[in-house]
């Protein structure tokens, strides 16, 4: 049996390769997962208010619901959307089985094999996974300190056709944990009229600030539907409800409606009501602030012992909220052959080339610092920096 | 903004174009929906066990989880596969968002714009609805009383190039209410071996049974990976749950779990979960004779009413399980503008054109009779067949 030619664009994902030969190691220091720490989800809210649920509303609960998604999650949506500077009415609301799911839906709804999609670069290896099967190609976009480089895409826009989509996460990326400034966010909706494309902003970390004020969302600059918002509560509340949405013109979510028919009919029912009773019951803003107060101080403890073992060795942007940090190694460095130093060594990570789409990168490393326990950070970076320079002795030989 | 040409293919569901028309109209009995009866779902049992996994597992059931599924689910679904006569280890199996999910992704796995997928005539609405973002073209066969017609597939396959899929629900099947006999299940898989396709055996009714023995899966036939087998725990134990998985050559389930992975990283984690601990704790072959007395009762009245106030007037196979009977009207009725005569007298179905892959069937309707109270099926049959009697005069005219 033949399969399809677009299954010649698909890969198994890097992380978990590297998650593979991580998790054959018992007592191995992680930093490759990009999970939530599971000690911060709200289990005893969560379960009083999912018992309250299944007394009072099981026939509702239990049942299948609507594909658009749970009318008073969407309602509620709605508020979140115009609360963040958006134009929007329940016809510009979808739920989604995380935000990954918008991605995917997206690229079948615009995509044609060989069209062109551009992200940052480095760029969320779940992204690539789900533009991939609709064959397009992709063009990487260099990432200064403060998001994509603007001089560099308008360069590109001008001598490529068959630009369809920009991707983007523009607060404490994955995999870089870079922050887009808000007038590079303005000048992104001004480039997508003048040539003519779709914006994809997805936004699960933008709660997880850590200091300096929050930023205006590129979707709060858009007024003709150029952008397409993807949240998620998968970050600040609990990531295996799955439940996220999509914010974007009623055009597109009226097709994004009958895709997700086909798809999957809807996103699983208890888990909307959960993320609904949630927000009618507690103040999430509440739950928001433990997670940033913990999130800021495993980051503050990486970034410290970043600086005393590696010194001048590495450099990387310090970032201002989120779950990664990425470094780049010297020059010369191989972050995958470097992976099974480290592994040796009991620390393990994540190798950064996968994460850009047109190749290069392979002196990079992403670090999870989410899920890593405080107390094994020093050490855990303290045998990178080993390894790191074990590796730069083998090339100086 | 241009949409991709897959989106020429697509379109909306007559499925839910005909439930707006019937939620218009409060009080209409509606035979409309294909849902399972709320009031067989184990509520009290899935309230007790959810609560012990939240206080016991929180950190697990609200987490991400593999792609492929939660690993304690997946060793049963190895074990009940094993007993329904399929060859299978864990690499056989995935975790499904139901099995409309699965649907979707052998569409993505094998379709090339082009190819062909032959389902019977009719078909499941959904089915069409995940394939056709694919690009692929239909052709229907015609099914007898014991299903799909084998003399017409063989000469539709020495006739046709390109065919990729046939897609079949044997088991009372939506929307037909048909089962497909022993015999045939084993012609279609040589069938298979001999003009190389794959068939997608879906089978989210084939435990609700209500009168003859068990026949044999298509998956039992199967010696060589032509079969992946799709099954539900939604209309059995709980419909929004979304939780079905795939059975299949190793090769197939390994592309569709980094499929997957792109789609929406992984099926809600606490609702596998609840499957999982319902399976430990519970008897579930009592769960479905629960269904399946309830819903042999609702077809015995919905059989004797029509016998009754139909008479020779119309022809049906009567459905030996599952949720739905399938009525072929006299010919010249359209069975899209009979319904606006029968919402006048507050009784709602879905038209049964659609459902044919290559058009057609404009004189047929679908019944569902799960979710109409047994007690309103009589009036309701008998509205409808006031309603064919006032088009048949109408047609005389």
């Amino acid at each position: 049996m033949k399969f399809a030619n677009r299954m010649n664009m698909v890969q198994a994902s890097a992380i978990r390769e590297a998650g593979k030969k991580i998790s054959a190691r018992p007592g191995c220091i992680s930093f490759a997962q990009g999970l939530p720490d599971p000690v911060l989800f709200p289990s005893k809210e969560m379960r009083k208010l999912t018992d309250v649920l299944l007394t009072e509303k099981p026939g509702e609960a239990l049942q299948y619901g609507p594909t658009k998604g749970y009318e008073p999650l969407l309602q509620k949506l709605v508020d979140v959307m115009k609360a963040r500077g958006a134009v929007c009415e329940l016809k510009n609301i979808q739920i989604t089985t995380g935000s990954q799911q918008g991605i995917s839906f997206l690229a079948m709804l615009f995509l044609n094999p060989g069209d062109i999609v551009i992200t940052e670069e480095p760029t969320y290896l779940g992204a690539l996974a789900a533009f991939r099967p609709f064959e397009c190609s992709f063009r990487g976009v260099k990432t200064d300190w403060d998001g994509m480089n603007m001089e560099s895409l308008e360069q590109l826009l001008k001598t490529t056709e068959r630009v369809k989509l920009v991707y983007i996460v523009p607060n404490f990326s994955n995999p870089c944990g870079i922050t887009m400034s808000a007038a590079k966010r303005k000048r992104l909706v001004e480039l997508a009229m003048e040539y003519d494309f779709l914006i994809i902003e997805d936004n699960p970390y933008g709660e997880i600030r850590f200091e300096g004020e929050h930023l205006p969302d590129i979707k709060s600059f858009d007024a003709e539907d150029r952008v397409v918002y993807l949240g998620s509560y998968s970050k600040v509340l609990c990531s295996g409800l799955r439940v996220g949405w999509m914010c974007g013109g009623a055009e597109i979510i009226e097709r994004v409606e009958i895709l997700k028919q086909g798809a999957d009919l809807q996103t699983n029912q208890l888990a909307q009501m959960q993320v609904d009773e949630y927000l009618n019951s507690y103040d999430i803003s509440q739950q928001v602030n433990r997670v940033v107060q913990v999130y800021r101080q495993k980051r503050d403890i990486l970034v410290q012992e970043i600086d005393k073992h590696f010194g001048d060795l590495v450099s990387y942007v310090k970032p201002v909220g989120g779950m990664f940090l990425w470094l780049t190694l010297p020059e010369g460095i191989d972050a995958n052959q470097l992976l099974d130093l480290a592994l040796e060594k009991n620390v393990g990570y994540v190798p950064g080339g996968p994460f850009y789409p047109e190749g290069g990168g392979e002196n990079t490393i992403r670090l999870n610092f989410s899920m890593v326990e405080a107390s094994e950070i020093s050490i855990g970076i303290e045998k990178l920096a080993e390894a790191v320079r074990e590796a730069i002795a083998r090339l100086e030989k």
